[in-house]
């Protein structure tokens, strides 16, 4: 392992630099520009005074996320799904995924019957896209829903925690944290972490592509997660006071 | 803890009724009809000698699967997809996952220029649809690979190891193994865990429907799905067998 | 003629083994495993308290059908509609004709507001689909509205007699009953008959794929056809009377 | 039965007046403007120099049709299938049947690798769409095989004998021959007959709307649709005469 | 100059021979079929009694436009748009044309909560087709509102003004008006003039498809426009005074 | 007009403060972010080695574009077209606009057989997103050809002149130039004018949404129009410069 060095040349538990810059666009009711290292991915909160059919009259709302790639995010050209006619099985297990991770720290109940939905856009990508947008879309939430409260249309908090998430995988046999994309297309076992700020998870996805990963792999994996939450919390609590 | 108990009476550690029925059906290379508990998946295994557009010329093969399930497979009728016009995002999430996890123990230099798909259809429902598509799904793939060595189109065997999956949950505070259907939908926290017959990690999916799990929670649901994969892997064994 | 052969060995006016199986899935208000040989249908019958834009507030039940082939019922696998994005002609037309046939023997009046959708999905083909689909889904329609009866949802049986399907066709140049896969795709001409327990016509497809036919070859086809409906009639009774 | 009358006040066996003007547009190399009465439909034929998939290779030509209904062409607007998203179970049951009926009286060896398409669109509907269509194709189809000869393309006549197509019905208990929209939408029984000039069946669709229908009522509609069958093919000679 | 000759031997400011058929089909309220030289549009207006979401309880009318064009309309065969799932963005662009166009001449709170479609589809094409199409839907429109008045459903007139188009180019240097198919596609410049009867316009769409055209040329070319309107209104006043 | 005042207080003649940002993302061959006052279009240039299949062993290239909107771009969330299953009118209409502008200043022989994409993704709406799209795509199509250049992989320059476009129209009576979104939703008249440096015109589209506009009107807008190009060409200029 003396040999070992990542392409970045990152330490084995370093993030890349983390930024989170509200506001980015004027529109909509929450708006951050996230980017991990090269990833860039635009978030936006968007909150709409109706709720989906399986919800209406329970006095319930509901929070759901929409995901896009701009067709020259990534280094060759990648045909938009607008033309191609519909969203394909990675962008749905992606947005799915953003959507659950974001419900868990939201009590629905008081959040009255309306819709925050979370898009999130990769302007850039370089691996880690979909751990980027649910720690930018968190930010947006929150302000999507301190908005809500600064018009008094609710009264209570109905965020309850943080919620960020990272990658991480077994990159030439070491565990790294925060994979960008030469690591991500040549690691062996890849990881999405999503945590609240209370260590718990919400969602766990690892994936063997090149060999089955032991259970020793596993626990060093998740300690690297737990480092890299610590730091990803630091920073949204950072960029929500400025 | 002592009055626990699960809707079907089960132990927390155990598995519902599982059977593997081979050649269920006359045409594929590889047919399977698969039964956790209430829950039947038919897999079968489809052998044609093309692949697709990205491995054309590169001498290795493809394993893919497709996921449906009946309209009436559920207690209420689920509109048909071909109907609508498009698989859904759970639909694509699960197939790309039994892809996936067959892939993880094929040698596709092996294979030749040749696909394998797994179609994994539910006709009766009752939780984790996913774990035994997968199970099922990796008798019917080595009933086909024996045919492709009987007709000598393959000299080597590419399947190394077995696959089998299964999920694991908290339900009521309690972690148990194979869900169903009423503990599914009751449930906190809900893991589907994919594995090798060496102890390996394929697959980690865990979702915190609830309340985000601790990880004391973790290690005790994957030492469940580690106790789950051993009478899968024999289950699939006697299965071969026969 | 000395010389003529089925290439199942039945004789011209014999149908394949006919099974009917009830209660084969548990979820479904009727649920029906229909077998002419090697083809294998289930059927299921799905009650639902509502009806189509069309006929709402009239009083007025509907019955429609929908036809589904799991992708390897075939001998070399056909891509799923839903994958491809939407139900083809084939599929159409033989929901269309199953939904026809079924509303031929019920007075809609008498159902109500509700709707009977029969979804018949083959699992195993070898010839003759939609005219086992038509026979099983009958079945399957009977034990739906018996389940209304029992729970006084209705007072009046809407069903008044009972709908049968068979195939018949010319092959090499004789008039043979319910063509399996062999002769179906060898045979000249081809017609659909379905007909009430009365002994009345409901459809009565004919195409002649090869040669057209004469009127005496059109009379010994509805000949054939009238003599099987009496076998499957009797199935029928005897699968409702277990 | 004295008191019988039809909408139109034709007698029971009597077609609408029926018109065939050929080359109605410039483009196509057949183009039959076909009139029943007031349902009128524009086919046209269209010789392309390639032929499906499925037929490569194998010097053998292919005759296909599309069927498609100008929004207006009915009493109230119908929704353009192209705004839609696709073709309905309706438009493809009846281009499947204008298709086969075409090519029952084709030598598609003679035809050479080349696909004629019939293209038949109603400009206005009144009944009988289907039936006008395939008499008027049929007339289309003649005209483009006769400039593939002019042009020395093909030698020999690829087309035998001639194909036409009525529909029969039994309209208040009279069978009555060339049903017009308001008997179509008032009777118990519809069939649609498509014969060759040899007097042979090439298609038969018979649906009992309100009641099934007898053996004899059955005789005599053939009866009924022979009969308009040799004015049809009248018509047809006279228009290509012209 | 002097060796300047159209492909159809027209000179520079003369439009295609131009008829304007008015009920050509039986069932819409308004049916007009209107002639350019060889190209040839039905339009039919169509009066529902219903306004699009965005309208509903506004008490405002809605005009808009459909366009298809008939597989064989063209040279060389066309795939029809329903059968390739979908309306392409040439279609798309003219429809939105034809809407926008037509209500430039409607007051929309006169004629009630209803919405006229006009359908505008091409039998035959040789050029202008667009431009044919907005001059015929006009004469359809005031035929359909003339019906409203008629049954006393309005009681004012909600159009005013009449509404034609033309196209004009440059075609060999030379500016030239109503282009036909041989122009169309050999000219350098395009452009779809659509005007009012007061000189107004409504609509100006010029594209420079081989080099930019200088506002000279600009000039030339709404000279020739406004020469050609003042003879399709005429043609239009003289077909509505029939 | 003493008391005539523009909602952002510039005076009639007045562009909003323009920037083109190069190199905006890493990937593309040519990526731009451009803003005309509050809009933002991202434009990336794509260069593939490949032609589309009418160009294909013609030597010819071909130039495209495609446009899209974020859902949160708008005031309010507009559904993402990629979920709504395709691209809307409007989408088609702008996107074919860009792509012909772009084409009318490159000599598609000299480019070879490759292809330019042009994606020009609107960040943030706030009215003519479509001149600022081709204004900022020209230069990231620059960027492109001048990569091309620098590996050598094309000699001469295929693009001829600059290409910008500005919008101008009618606002509470007085001509203004390029309009934001509170003028674009009241003013009477729209057009979008694209011109070359040599001051030629090469796409023209006005469009009176609430009076047609006279010939006087119409030249003031050009003239307008005129003014601002200049202006925009020297911002091109400018940031090429850098």
């Amino acid at each position: 392992m003396t040999n070992f060095s990542r392409p970045s040349g990152r330490a084995p538990d370093a993030l890349r630099p983390v930024t989170i810059e509200r506001h980015y666009t004027r529109h909509a009711e929450g708006s951050v520009l996230v980017s991990f290292g090269d990833t860039r991915v635009l978030c936006t909160a968007s909150v709409e005074e109706k709720v989906p059919g399986f919800l209406r009259g329970k006095g319930e709302g509901w929070i759901t996320a929409e995901y896009g790639m701009l067709p020259r995010a990534t280094a060759t050209r990648t045909q938009r799904e607008a033309a191609r006619g519909g969203q394909g099985g990675r962008t749905m297990e992606i947005q799915r995924l953003i959507g659950r991770s974001l419900r868990a720290c939201v009590d629905r109940n008081l959040l009255g019957d309306r819709t925050i939905t979370l898009d999130c856009d990769v302007l850039q990508a370089d691996g880690g896209t979909r751990t980027a947008a649910i720690t930018g879309a968190y930010v947006a939430m929150v302000d999507a829903v301190a908005g809500l409260k600064a018009r008094k249309l609710i009264s209570k908090d109905p965020i309850f925690g943080a919620i960020a998430a990272v990658s991480v995988g077994v990159y030439r046999g070491v565990p790294v944290l925060d994979l960008d994309y030469p690591e991500d297309s040549a690691c062996d076992t890849d990881m999405n972490v999503v945590m609240n700020e209370g260590g718990g998870f919400i969602e766990l996805q690892g994936t063997a592509e090149g060999h089955a990963f032991r259970r020793d792999e596993l626990d060093a994996l998740l300690a690297l997660a737990e480092k890299g939450m610590v730091e990803l919390f630091a920073k949204q609590r950072e960029a929500l006071a400025r």
